[in-house]
C-alpha cells in the first residue's frame, strides 16, 4: 500500500464486537429456564461453531443468497437439538428474541473511541457477514458511528469470497487499492489482500475466551498492526 | 398508521437538500470557462429535466439496473450537447468533477438540527434514487447523521417501483407499516403508501426556484405534514 486508503471497512464480530460475551450473556436465561445445563459461553461456541459451514452452501452456489439472521437462526435450532432440546417446543418468539442476541453485541472498550477519530479523516463502514438490519441495530445500540451499511447483505456474497470485497469497493465509487479491511482475522486479510485491499490487523485475543489458539498475531506482512482501534487512528495519522 | 413508525425513510433530493442551488452553483464556473451564456440554474433544471427519463429506462427493464453517477453522467454530455458544447472536446476529468457536484449538495437549514432530533427515537436512513457513494459523500461532508445509506442502489430498483420500497423495509427487517417516508413528493408518498409504509410529507416550495408550481401542498391525507425537520420531530414526539 503506497497512498493513505480513503475507505476504512471493518471486519464486527470479534473485530469491532465481542460476540462470545455477548451471546453467552444473553443465552445463560435462557439456558437456566429450558433446563439446559450448559456453560453458557461454550453454548456460544457451539452456536458460533456452525456460522462458517452455514455461509459455505450459499459461497458454493449450493444456497441461494440468505441473509445472516436467518442462518443464526437455522443454526439456533440445530444447536439446540445437538443438546437435547427439541426447538419446536420453544415458542418462537422466544427463540427471535435469543437470535437477536446478534444484534446487541457490546463493542470492545476501545472502538467507539476509536472509530470516532478514524472518522474524522476516512469512510468508515463495516464489511461484514451480518446483515444490514443485524448491523444497523447494533450500531443504535453501542454507537457505532458507521458512514454506511455494508458488508454481505449489500454485495450479496459472503466473505471471503471476492466478491464482497470487490463489490464494495465498487459501491463505495472506489479501487480496491483505497480501501483498507480492517480486521482481528489474518484468512479475511489474506482474501482483503488478494482482491488489491489494504489490510490492517487489531490483535483480539479474548475473541474465542481464554483459550484461543489463532489470530494472536499477524501471519503477514500487513499494511497497519495495531493494538486496539485507538493505536489504529494513531498509525493512521488521525487526530 | 396507527403505530409510530420505527424507521424513517427520506427521500434526499429536494426533501434534504437544496439540489437546484447546489448544481447551479457548481456549473456557473464551467459554464463560464466553456462560454455557455447560459444561466446556471437553468441550467440546473435542465440537467435534472433528464433524471426521470433516465430511470425510466431501468424501471421500463429496458435497461439493467445502473447507478445514477453513470446516469447523472450521461445526462450531463446529452444536456451540455443539448446547449451547443460538444462533450468529447472537454476533458473527462472536469465532466466527472461537474458530475460529482450531485455528491457536495447542501442541505436545508432545517434538515441536520431535524435528523438528529429524529435519530434519537427512529432508524433514519436515505431510501432516494442516489446511489451509495453520492448519498455517502454527501452526508461526509454536510453531516447528515444517517444511520445507514438505503435506496435504490441497495434495492436495485428506482422509485416510484414498489421493489424500491418493499426491499428496503426487507432488508430493515421491517413491515411496511413500520416504516415511514418523508418526502417533499406527493407522487413519492402516494407509491410508498401503496406499499403500506407510513407518509410524512414536508414542503419545500423553493426546490423548483421562484416559479414552483407542484408539490406545494400535501395532496392525500398523509400521516404527518409538516413545515420542516424540527416540525416533523416535535410532530413524532422526539425530545
Amino acid at each position: 500500500m503506497t497512498a493513505p486508503p480513503r475507505a476504512l471497512l471493518f471486519d464486527v464480530f470479534g473485530t469491532v464486537v465481542d460476540w462470545r460475551s455477548g451471546i453467552a450473556r444473553e443465552a445463560a436465561p435462557f439456558l437456566a429456564r429450558h433446563g439446559l445445563r450448559l456453560d453458557p459461553h461454550a453454548f456460544a461456541d457451539a452456536w458460533r461453531r456452525r456460522y462458517q459451514p452455514a455461509m459455505e452452501a450459499v459461497r458454493s452456489g449450493a444456497r441461494p443468497f440468505t441473509r445472516l439472521d436467518t442462518l443464526h437462526r437455522e443454526n439456533l435450532d440445530a444447536v439446540l437439538r445437538d443438546h437435547g432440546l427439541d426447538p419446536a417446543g420453544v415458542p418462537a418468539a422466544e427463540l427471535d428474541a435469543l437470535n437477536h442476541a446478534w444484534h446487541r453485541l457490546d463493542p470492545w472498550p476501545d472502538a467507539v473511541a476509536g472509530l470516532l477519530r478514524l472518522k474524522a479523516r476516512f469512510v468508515i463502514a463495516p464489511l461484514s457477514n451480518g446483515n444490514v438490519a443485524l448491523l444497523l441495530d447494533m450500531a443504535k445500540r453501542a454507537g457505532l458511528p458507521w458512514d454506511a451499511i455494508l458488508g454481505a447483505e449489500v454485495a450479496q456474497a459472503y466473505k471471503p469470497r471476492p466478491e464482497a470485497y470487490l463489490r464494495t469497493a465498487e459501491i463505495l465509487g472506489l479501487a480496491p487499492a483505497d480501501c483498507m479491511l480492517v480486521a482481528a482475522h489474518n484468512d479475511d486479510l489474506a482474501a482483503a489482500r488478494r482482491c488489491g485491499f489494504g489490510t490492517g490487523f487489531v490483535a483480539r485475543p479474548a475473541e474465542y475466551g481464554p483459550g484461543q489458539a489463532k489470530d494472536l498475531a499477524p501471519e503477514q506482512d500487513w499494511d497497519v498492526v495495531a493494538r486496539d482501534f485507538g493505536d489504529l487512528a494513531d498509525r493512521l495519522g488521525c487526530d
